[in-house]
């Protein structure tokens, strides 16, 4: 792709995407915009270290990443939003750091978000993503896998080989993180197959922490290192991305049931068809009384099931008639206030903390 | 395990070890010795690292490494024979530093071979690992899956946490040993699904240098690094290796096919009766002429049969026939004779290589 080509796809994304940012006014507009540039800074340091794998490894990864479709021949891109390397500039320029330093520390972080993405699809089964079929379902699981087990490796090699004083706390921190990703996804797998009246709402929202608190609030505690801030500054990003990340996740999952098809791109009920035990689902069942036992007696045993829109209709009114929309509703935004106020700890400046803010409220609006 | 019952296991590992040595005198002894001391010099560290694991991933690993039973009860520890470790700290002495210095990129070593054996285990749907049941088989493909990727963060952690001034670019190396660990498992799954007459002896060479030499030169080359050897040793180092890991390999291949089950474990013609494209064979296949023909007829496509004893020795011949094994056998010795040349480059004296020589030499002598 030449530069001018670049510019332009770059060009039409912060478009798109303030486009669809829609009625959600400035706000949602400066998080496009960051978002933006964050996907066009570090889309040439995420992409040579694509390019640099060998063999087919690299062309299982290229079409992960949306550089190529199926065939090998040249996609214009469609990597995802870019939150995670924006949330790593964003922090970095809110601690007073120059966000040009910490690019290779946000390409690490999105090139190992993406290396579970390969994994996840791969033990879900889940056949898309982005839009467009998983890599597991097109290369098969065995290089699905292994692209996966070399963009880990290539997010640390971009630390290892960074010269910045922060590279060494960054990388220890991120393959921290790393764990802590394979452990809620192994719980989240574990939790899917167990019958939902013996799982807690307590071991659920553990999980989704896990899951995807803990990258969100890596990606902020890197930017935070590589502006040298202080060890509470830093925990202080980590728990604000911790927070927003399970706010997002929540917003998400009341999404996967309410939402509206033609924005989610997924079936009306898509989580409940598949008896996702989702945060509200878990909440409506932990609830007690009779509109749990009715919820109970409907969700039954795990596994997908084959059911009208009718009836997956009433599963969603049971969910609800149980509290458990309004607790995910509540709690989403118990978290963001918990979000807002480990930002203020982290960067008082209120000026300085709206980047990471609209950020923030970005995801936790619309998903991502 | 106490300090006592440790050292006790050691002792008779070393015994065990230089028992199944036997006729091969001396060296082999020593190779077990510098063996048995690896093992107790890094296995605090690794089990450290394991540990450390949260929840059922912790579980996987304690089990993979022999450190439990499947029901998780604690188990004797049978973590194969630290070759990796082994070469790290040899390396580390042989070029003038201090191997205690070396034990964190020891461990990142090991823990980055294991990464590799779960994964490839589920890759290759192999049921037995060290006479054991493979983790995937125990735990399921999903938590074997996220084990290797927790061992290979670890790996990474391990190194970013040591503060030895090698420690950056360490990581840096055995991050780009992990792709082209990647890239030679992934060229080997796609090889073994090829025709046979469709596969060059080139191509599988290059393979079995990427899968099983580069860990073997990249721990020789960290050992190097940690005792200040400048770049050039280091690179003879790495060669060396890549030399002994590829002697290994065909030596490998060969007791694969014409080895005695008694002292192999695995039943006579394995590897011909799942159509393995190992080295030999594909030495045969190559080597034109008559024979060769009479090989690929008896060889066929690729799958797993079920033939007679007699039928397999049948084919063992036909490999035997086409030139496969007295290729494999001079170029075994041809990549010995490389390894020692290399080994002289990066430690002219004698004495002080004597360590690594000995260890080249155990295991291309009978496998590990």
């Amino acid at each position: 792709m030449t530069q001018t080509t670049e510019t332009r796809v770059v060009a039409e994304h912060v478009e798109a995407v303030a486009a669809s940012a829609g009625r959600d006014g400035h706000e949602a507009h400066e998080a496009a915009v960051i978002l933006a540039q964050a996907r066009s800074t570090v889309d040439p340091e995420l992409r040579t270290a694509v390019e640099a794998l060998p063999g087919s490894i690299r062309r299982v990864a290229l079409y992960h990443f949306g550089w190529e479709h199926a065939d090998g021949t040249p996609a214009a891109g469609n990597a995802g939003k870019a939150v995670r390397p924006a949330l790593v500039l964003a922090a970095a320029r809110a601690l007073g750091g120059r966000p040009e330093q910490a690019v290779r520390a946000a390409a690490a972080v999105e090139l190992t978000h993406n290396f579970t993405l390969l994994h996840d699809d791969v033990m879900d089964r889940d056949a898309t993503r982005r839009h467009r079929a998983t890599a597991w379902t097109v290369f098969g699981d065995a290089d699905a896998i292994l692209a996966g087990d070399a963009l880990q490796a290539q997010a640390q090699r971009l630390l290892a080989e960074d010269r910045h004083p922060a590279a060494a706390s960054a990388a220890a921190r991120l393959a921290a993180c790393v764990v802590e990703l394979c452990a809620g996804q192994s719980t989240d797998v574990a939790l899917e197959r167990r019958d939902p009246a013996e799982v807690t709402l307590e071991e659920t929202l553990a999980m989704a922490e896990a899951k995807t608190g803990a990258l969100l609030g890596c990606a902020c505690a890197l930017g935070g290192l590589y502006a040298g801030a202080a060890p509470e500054e830093v925990e202080a990003l980590d728990a604000f991305g911790r927070a927003a990340g399970l706010a997002f996740q929540l917003i998400d999952d009341v999404i996967g049931i309410w939402g509206d098809p033609a924005r989610t791109g997924k079936p009306a009920g898509a989580d409940l068809a598949v008896r996702k035990k989702s945060l509200p689902v878990v909440a409506g069942l932990a609830s007690g009384g009779p509109y749990a036992a009715d919820l109970a007696a409907l969700y039954g045993p795990p596994g997908p099931r084959k059911e009208s829109e009718a009836e997956l209709e009433a599963i969603a009114l049971a969910v609800e008639r149980a509290g458990g929309r309004d607790w995910a509703q509540t709690e989403a935004a118990d978290q963001m206030a918990r979000a807002v106020h480990q930002l203020s700890r982290a960067v008082p400046d209120p000026e300085a903390a709206g980047g990471l803010l609209s950020l923030a409220e970005f995801v936790t609006r619309r998903g991502y």
